[in-house]
């Protein structure tokens, strides 16, 4: 969820679909929108160098579950801490709260999850966050890290789990904690590798806060239209004329891009720096400024990846439905748009087709083209326009692009997925699913409970991982209610682990 | 465990012991007494072509968890199945037992887990046992595989464990067998994987047997010293004499060998085929029968690597015992391990130093020089010579064979084994650990309860994973009795599925 690195999968499709015209899917999350139209770097520039963490590097080993020569080999994972509210000392074994780091720098998690930084006083907690191998500065191979499968195909799911558990074992032990209790927390990709860490790693972590976490979005699992219909049904339930004027802009921009010199009138209409060269650059622009903002429609204003107001979709809706009787649709979804792209109004005109670069093989590209497959389809029921999922083709785009092969079926076989009640009720305890039902990634969420320690949380109004943000004054009653929840259950599982811990008969 | 293929460990350690005095460490099993001294061949010649299986060859993916062009190479792996009690169709989902094979030919574990036959036709189910990678003939590079660290690289346990995950997946599949729930069955190495599997892999299997697993013999979490002691300790119970004769013969021994002539009038109290070069074969040779006797002391007389007597120890000490006093104790030793390696008095003289050939690169040396890391010592209240445990050394000789360094912490890191009680408790279910405490693993099992649903059984005059063999009329009460058990927590894991299978608010 680094602001520049998350398109990749997106830009990809991007890609694809100036040629073939399929809908661009979503990625997690899209670059910054002032930034990610203007550079090109993978590098994010959105560091906050104030952030009360100190960095460290952990030698970790290339590839844990062979044992080639090559396997042995070290790179350097960056990881961040925060010692100030910790309680240490081998008596005390105040609990530490590891960030499971997801697709981008970990400075953009560690700054965008003040959650942690908020409830570590609380707990006397001490804060770790992990950067994800071959993201930030945690590169396997240095700058040549994304070049080629060869070095690429160390990065996968399963070694970053395990890249985890090497670091905090020997962090624990480096510290003297080894009574330490450790909780992960993740958000969306980190919030999956936060519940399979459990999964896998019970014998580390002792729970698990999985927030936005859309582990069954995998295989056939989830239907494969949920997603732009859940983003549809943000903008309906809004106003329906809204999301009428959105359903219908598409035949009208194609009709446009139709008539005489039609690309020249869509680079007015839509302020464009330079004339246009596909419509279709203007579909993928569009349709990415609602499902982002779906995403991001947070109970408060935030700048998460620019500045937005509150509630932005209703924000969107009043600018469509406030244009007189007779406006086109183009004028009322370009001007909604701009909320997205220019809501701070520093914009005089939008650069649509940079976003269309190749920006060669960043890293979440190269899971979606491997083990996160999760296909996608838009349905009539949404308002997009509609594009159907054909592996053949999407396998084809993968082995041209990266010469390797998706493995669809992997991560439900590595971590399950079907009939996931059934199976976690029976195996599995301590995890938060937290999904707020706004964020169309819910849809592939956990939305039920369990097990007595197998719980969902979710929330109505809530967006992706809005519970992961630091705690603002305007925060709604239900947020406030809804941390406060995860802060007790947290604390269950430590007070648990604690009264095993005396149990000397446990102690084998 | 397949007879000849087993000693690699044990092969490796005889070779480092002829230049350094060490003492050999066990592996799980050794070769077959007749055929190892004879042959060096790795492949079992010990295969029952009258098994009720038919062998198939599966389509298996090399490296699961990298996606390098190279991870993607496809390997057959065999297995065996059998149909002739599986209650097969969608309706009625009668289960499916896999056996977890482990480090050698699947034929001989399957020839070898009667118990499975027998208690097929109760549960109507579906028999398949499947080979571990590396071994049999599942071989990854062919005739290669084992010539080199960049080839056995890929003989991993994490590795083995995806190979069933995704091999039942396929399997089920294939044959519209969904919802017939699958048991995973392993002894000794084998059992270890099937515990382990049911820990990663609860979504595939609903339950793990998991006979003679020593799962907790990794890094310091069990003493070093137990195994010689439990041997030890087999002995003594059966009679102090008994132990004290064997305890003293090393001394004996030694000091024939520095006579003049010393290896001469050895070769000739030993009846070795050959004279021979080195005392230490022949103290190797002796610790070798005592320490896989111990194994193997079951209650009734087995055919398992070699004919041998009902519990065999009671045997091999009465052997010691009924010497007329003043008898030498070097005599006395030859005359008990001659029970183990002749019992059927084929032999009229022994090879004892052609087990001294390194074998070459064989699977379960490889194994234990990366992640199989089970130290071991010789305290002062065992029988044998004693012996300590140096990791650096341990070290060199593996950079030295294969040039690649054992990993001793990677097996508690991935699989866990520290606090089991505390973590399994919390977390798990559904995993029966059947132990004897005659075999010396035992000590590296779980010998207490963990929770309602993770059991151990323990039986006092059980061996290594005696309640896998077929049942015969010999067959004392206590064991009849732990089969039956198990049979009813299997079942009732198997019933619990099928409750919470109709139970349809499970079904998401």
């Amino acid at each position: 969820m680094a602001p520049t690195s998350f398109l990749p999968h997106l830009l990809f499709i991007l890609v694809i679909s100036s040629i073939n015209s399929s809908f661009s899917l979503p990625t997690f999350f899209p670059r910054a929108p002032q930034q990610s139209l203007a550079q090109s770097s993978t590098k994010t520039t959105n560091k906050n160098s104030k952030l009360p963490y100190t960095a460290h590097y952990f030698p970790q080993q290339l590839d844990h579950f062979t044992f080639k020569p090559n396997s042995y080999k070290i790179f350097y994972q960056k990881y961040l801490i925060n010692s100030t509210f910790w309680d240490q000392g081998p008596t005390r074994a105040a609990p530490i709260f590891v960030y499971t780091g997801n697709e981008g720098d970990i400075e953009w998690f560690a700054s965008n999850t003040g959650f942690m930084m908020d409830i570590a006083p609380k707990f006397r907690a001490l804060l770790v966050f992990i950067e994800h191998r071959f993201y930030g500065e945690s590169l396997p191979f240095g700058k040549d890290s994304h070049k080629s499968a060869e070095k690429l195909g160390y990065l996968s799911s399963s070694q970053a789990l395990a890249d985890y558990a090497v670091l905090i074992r020997s962090l624990k032990q480096n510290l003297s904690a080894e009574a330490s209790p450790v909780v992960v927390f993740g958000g969306s990709y980190g919030g999956m590798l936060a519940a399979w860490f459990r999964m896998k790693y019970p014998h580390i972590a002792i729970g698990a806060l999985a927030s936005s976490a859309p582990i069954l979005q995998f295989d056939d699992i989830t239907p494969w239209s949920s997603f732009y219909d859940a983003v549809s049904q943000d903008y309906k339930e809004e106003s329906n004329n809204c999301y009428e004027v959105i359903k219908g802009s598409w035949d009208e921009l194609m009709a446009v891009a139709e008539q005489k010199d039609g690309l020249l009138k869509l680079s007015k209409t839509f302020k464009t720096c330079k004339s246009l060269h596909s419509v279709y650059s203007v579909r993928d622009w569009l349709s990415t400024a609602f499902t982002y903002t779906a995403m991001v429609d947070y109970p408060t204003k935030a700048d998460f990846m620019a500045p937005l107001p509150a509630y932005p979709i209703k924000e969107m809706c009043k600018i469509i439905d406030g244009f007189p009787a007779g406006t086109n649709k183009l004028t009322k979804v370009f001007s909604a748009a701009s909320l997205y792209y220019n809501y701070s109004g520093t914009h005089q005109c939008f650069d649509l087709e940079n976003g269309t670069d190749a920006h060669g093989l960043d890293g979440w590209d190269w899971q979606a083209c491997t083990e996160m497959v999760m296909p996608m389809t838009v349905s009539n029921k949404s308002m997009f326009p509609p594009s159907t999922y054909n592996s053949k083709d999407f396998e084809e785009e993968c082995v041209q692009k990266y010469g390797v092969r998706p493995r669809p079926h992997w991560i439900t076989t590595e971590f399950g997925g079907y009939k996931i009640k059934q199976v976690l009720k029976r195996y599995g305890s301590n995890i938060i699913f937290s999904n707020g039902m706004r964020d169309p990634w819910s849809r592939g969420g956990v939305l039920e409970k369990i097990s007595s320690s197998i719980t969902a949380l979710v929330t109505e109004e809530g967006a992706h991982h809005l519970d992961f943000r630091s705690a603002t004054k305007e925060d709604p009653k239900w947020l406030v209610e809804q941390r406060k929840q995860e802060m007790e259950i947290i604390q269950s599982w430590i007070d648990q682990y604690h009264a095993d811990l005396k149990d000397s008969s446990m102690n084998q």
